[in-house]
């Protein structure tokens, strides 16, 4: 299906479609710097840190949203997705004395990320920089960094920089708790897990993405730590496909936006074998008497009644299953964008490098 | 324009369209309870907490970005909207020992709210709750209650109780910081000025709404403080005119959602004037180039190119300008839900008590 890795794309979306299929050669790309993840998550533990502070737009956001459940499951430290804009342009005078940052940025080159790094250093955060560029700016503005190692992401629309963002906040938490092997064997079966579905994963989707050549609007939902997965697909959807997918946690999906759905306003869901399923089986329902359309993705797909089923396989640890369940949605944004003539490689308006404020 | 306040609706959207002309009132009757606010922000100074945490689910996790804010600028504490899942269904152990929780609440119900609250004063947090409903089962959970005292709100779509759950959060930020006769002021000075000011902002929104009645998608972009004004307007938009509406950060717009604007996706703009203006300014431009139309509103509006420009007076102080620039949004949402001849006060698929987990 892909052509050889000359780096000369054939067809639009060609980047695209070959770095979905890179994703578990970039985890195992990974995870060739497990010491470097077991020094710094060492460091970390050490300082006890009150709060984790994650920065990041954009697929890193969407990471980040996973890292707050990554560190409060594993080491069960407190973290969250910081307001950039109260330090950057408010000049908030925050303490960071007790708090660790780890901004994501891809490109390492984000404006806003750089500035929140120099400004919650000089507050007292021991600042840690994630990034596929060594020796970007975010490096150098930051306390400690470690590498993304994802080998060069072409396409516009990140999916192997997102996949070992999760990997690699999974692998510090992992750390951080004393738990660091443990969690890097997992991520070695789940790269493995990945590698084996990925050829049938797409055969599954590409005539389900068919069926949404004139979808305008969608909502894709998920709860827990798979709400980064939602987010995520909808991100995917929105760049490559030119739907308006808006994500939202099973809970938010009842307060308010349900009233909006209809059969013309399909909605992806995320369901996984974890705490949280009932909550999307029962928003699953609730989207199901508004007359809409549902695609279930997930390890419990089968649990949600949907006409158009896209099971995962089960990941090593409920943990990692958010590495498994984003891939349907990857492959599905793929196919649809060129079903619509659309080059997801180089998505309208999008470059690979953001420096809006 | 209104029937007098005999409680029954004559036209479908009544009661919204009525709630929204009550707010200065509504703000009024919280300030009569400023010496409740002074005491409790006086506890909570006492306690010198590492950590905020919000928890509320639509209105309410909008009024909660905003919290964010208010009490990252007025008494320099870092806040959070806090994972409800994290602790409600993963049970994380996580350390509550310095953190406030306050609870939002509209109706004092929502179960995954109340549980929430329950742990997290179980593990050692203060925990407040803030809600519209005396003796509710969310006051029973918590060690301490605010009233949000907005008068009955009885269309579904809140407003009056988030303008309310605003000035709440900027009074007790006030009183934190020892401010609070200040805010209490400024809060009274905003409650006259959106008095004066109703009107005429009416009128100008209803021309403008009727543009919009075959619009299915929109963005709502802010950034800073007025990033709860875009979730809550692009919440409005959804419930009472069925309108796919998302809210973005002005920066979050560039990092991939601008590839799907057209001529058909309308942007509604929140720009106020203050440190993130720049930012807002910036997107609008993107947004501008993308061929989509803008609806810019805010006190700094005329600061933005737009066909569609819906100003507000400035408030008294940067702080409160999203009490003011949130009403554009309300009276929009009715006037255009009015024209495609929905019912605002009972949408579709939505209860005033939310019980969804």
């Amino acid at each position: 299906m892909l052509s050889p890795s000359d780096g000369v794309p054939h067809f639009p979306g060609e980047l695209f479609a070959r770095e979905i299929h890179q994703q578990p050669e970039a985890l195992l790309g990974l995870l060739e710097h497990e010491r470097e993840y077991a020094a710094l998550a060492h460091a970390i533990a050490e300082r006890a840190p009150a709060l984790i502070r994650f920065v990041g737009h954009g697929s890193s956001d969407n990471a980040a949203t996973y890292g707050v459940y990554a560190f409060g499951l594993v080491p069960h430290l407190t973290a969250m997705r910081d307001s950039i804009s109260l330090s950057v342009y408010y000049d908030a005078a925050l303490d960071f004395s007790a708090s660790v940052v780890l901004a994501l940025s891809q490109s390492g080159r984000t404006p806003d990320v750089v500035e929140y790094v120099e400004r919650a250093r000089s507050r007292g955060a021991f600042t840690v920089a994630l990034t596929n560029e060594p020796g970007s700016e975010l490096e150098q503005a930051a306390d400690a960094t470690l590498p993304l190692a994802a080998g060069a992401e072409s396409a516009v629309a990140a999916t192997k920089t997102y996949v070992n963002q999760l990997a690699a906040l999974a692998l510090l938490a992992g750390g951080i708790a004393g738990r660091g092997v443990e969690l890097a064997e997992a991520l070695r079966a789940t790269a493995e897990l990945l590698s084996r579905s990925l050829s049938n994963l797409e055969a599954d989707v590409r005539p389900v993405a068919a069926s949404f050549a004139y979808v305008g609007r969608m909502y894709a939902i998920g709860r827990g730590l798979e709400f980064a997965t939602a987010r995520e697909v909808a991100l995917k959807l929105t760049e490559t496909c030119r739907i308006a997918a808006e994500p939202l946690t099973a809970t938010s999906l009842a307060h308010g936006p349900v009233a909006a759905l209809d059969s013309l306003f399909p909605v992806w869901t995320i369901a996984s074998r974890d705490a949280s399923l009932p909550a999307v089986v029962e928003a699953a329902a609730r989207v199901r008497d508004a007359g809409a359309t549902i695609v279930a993705s997930g390890s419990a797909a089968d649990e949600i009644d949907a006409p158009y089923v896209l099971p995962v396989p089960a990941a090593p640890t409920p943990l990692l299953a958010p590495l498994l369940s984003v891939v349907p949605g990857q492959l599905f944004a793929a196919a649809l964008s060129q079903t619509k003539g659309f080059d997801a490689d180089r998505p309208e308006g999008l470059n690979k490098v953001t420096i809006a404020r």
